[in-house]
């Protein structure tokens, strides 16, 4: 079965080396010639606004799916139409737009801040007037790892939002204090089989995900069974297949939906050494119709991002419990280039050592 | 780090699936375009004998390993006297020679059966004559899977023996009855550290190894440890770098060793699914100058060869701690095609499952 991936970086990377013991193949389209799946399947560089190239990607693929959210959706479609296509075109669509996926969460029932959209520097002041503020302004498209974000604390902040944010239509929140950040990835497939697996608990810094650790607290697991709940209703509405992440803030013990993913994500990383099943194997088994792994925690997990640094593989070997995930990525400030995950009850302890091995740069 | 395999079959593939996330990245060299390792690094395609394509290959590589223990030895040479190669290619000389095997078992202290060879028929006849029937005979080089053997129990046997297989120089055994097979997987690091993985208990089918449970039942711990310590000292005495695999015959509870293969191993591959660092990671850990990973058992894990026959992925994902392995190879009869690692309590019902939907062709 030749699998084909929009986007080549170190998710579809990870994607191949669980698929390919699954018997499939892969082919990616990338912009770049560089980029990090290159040497786990074929390649096809391209914009992803050549129509011809897309077409040559497409053809003879027995199912595509995506790894990279910004895809755009025209690109999306066009594969989409030669091609079955898993999670939908209609998933990333409402993945790629924070309204869209705020009307979603609160049309099945997650609860999310107070939001307002807003398409004018009018329409900014007077969902400002309307939430009050503090807020949070972000881009409803194109925003990741803390980009496209302005935090509008007094009238200031806003005079300046619409035009600092590049005139782009926004989604303004309510900035809440919350206790934590968390996340769920789920995975569905063909036919509807659902598995989520434990509730993860991040830690991003500058807007970037530097550890995420699971099972996150939980007294009870009541938190992580409402998270599986509220993907398992937002996948369901969406006709999800494949695997998605939603992140949540945790205040009062509640959760609030902040965003999901429409694809494997950072926050499953630890997967690959945590569980008997990672969140790429079961990506790869719902797209390709097979059944649904296991997704329970073997043992605490801790993952860190490298970022802008790769350690000396050496010193974080010798951790206990350590497992290194380089992705072939020239080191550059504020680039994800691996992640170790500490599997095991050193785990906290040797995150903490990656850490310090690795700075962010 | 770019790594040089010699051979690209499914060891070389899983190789790189282990090695690719410690940062390595990896070129092939097989005589066929097919190569299943051609998914996951590049691949020179060439004879062996092509001293051409060996230079092309060995160009910019920082190690070169082999993969094929039947790789020439003069090919091995070449390459290494370019760069350098773990193990070395005195290792594989010895690995490839039954004979010179045989001889370092008994000169480092390891049990063998009574043994020896044979370069002429007068010399078979005599050699059956001193150690007695039955024996078996086998071609000291190019063995495996069972081929190049033949029982001699029977004067008539002693007679065609020499002509039936091949006139090429051989090996003659006693053949003694034996209660089981184990082998033992250890690697053994630039700086001497060593490692051992569980003794591992085989099944074979028709010459071809079918199934590998491990750990294997060793009350006390005697034989592992022996197994163990024999194997270290084999690897001591070749200067090994790199993981080797020591099989041994089981006769009243002693060790008896069989054959060893300086190279990873069938009997290892349940280490992907059944252990934190497989025999794969392990094996570049060691020829990259890294450190050696831990090798302790994770669960009991069974693993079956899928031998001409692939079998229903669907059927198989389904059994509990089911990891299914294909090698993108087409089925033939005898070819083996992939495997499946069952791991936790019901592994040995699971390997049952998977041989019965898996029938041998």
């Amino acid at each position: 079965m030749l699998v084909g991936v929009l986007g080549g970086g170190q998710l579809g990377r990870m994607l191949a080396m669980a698929g390919l013991p699954l018997g499939l193949r892969f082919r990616f389209f990338d912009p770049s010639p560089e980029a990090p799946a290159r040497e786990v399947g074929e390649l096809v560089v391209g914009s992803f606004d050549d129509a011809q190239a897309l077409d040559r990607f497409s053809a003879g693929l027995d199912v595509a799916t995506f790894e990279f959210e910004n895809v755009p959706l025209a690109a999306a479609e066009r594969v989409a139409g030669r091609v079955t296509m898993h999670p939908s075109p209609r998933a990333l669509a409402t993945g790629q737009d924070r309204l869209s996926e705020k009307m979603l969460f609160r049309e099945v029932g997650v609860g999310v801040h107070d939001f307002a959209p807003a398409g004018s520097d009018a329409e900014v002041r007077s969902a400002a007037a309307t939430l009050g503020l503090p807020l949070i302004a972000k881009t409803r498209r194109m925003g990741y790892d803390g980009k496209g974000q302005k935090v509008l604390r007094h009238e200031a902040d806003v005079a300046v939002c619409w035009a600092e944010l590049g005139g782009v239509p926004l989604l303004l929140e309510r900035l809440v204090p919350f206790e934590r950040e968390v996340s769920v990835v789920a995975c569905r497939g063909v036919g509807g089989e659902f598995a989520a697996y434990p509730l993860t608990q991040n830690t991003h810094v500058r807007g970037i995900l530097r550890e995420s650790a699971a099972p996150a607290a939980d007294p009870g697991g009541r938190l992580g069974e409402e998270a599986a709940r509220h993907a398992r209703r937002i996948m369901e509405r969406l006709g999800y297949v494949g695997v998605a992440a939603v992140e949540f803030f945790v205040r009062g013990g509640e959760l609030l939906a902040n965003e999901m993913a429409p694809r494997v994500h950072n926050s499953g990383h630890w997967t690959i050494d945590g569980c008997q099943c990672s969140q790429f194997e079961n990506h790869c088994r719902a797209i390709a119709g097979l059944p649904l792994g296991p997704t329970a925690a073997r043992a605490p997990s801790v993952m860190v991002n490298l970022i802008g640094h790769v350690p000396s593989a050496a010193e974080v070997l010798r951790l206990p419990g350590a497992h290194l995930h380089l992705y072939g990525k020239a080191p550059r400030p504020g680039r994800k280039v691996g992640h170790v995950t500490l599997v095991g009850p050193d785990a906290v302890a040797g995150a903490e050592r990656v850490a310090a091995l690795s700075p962010i740069t």
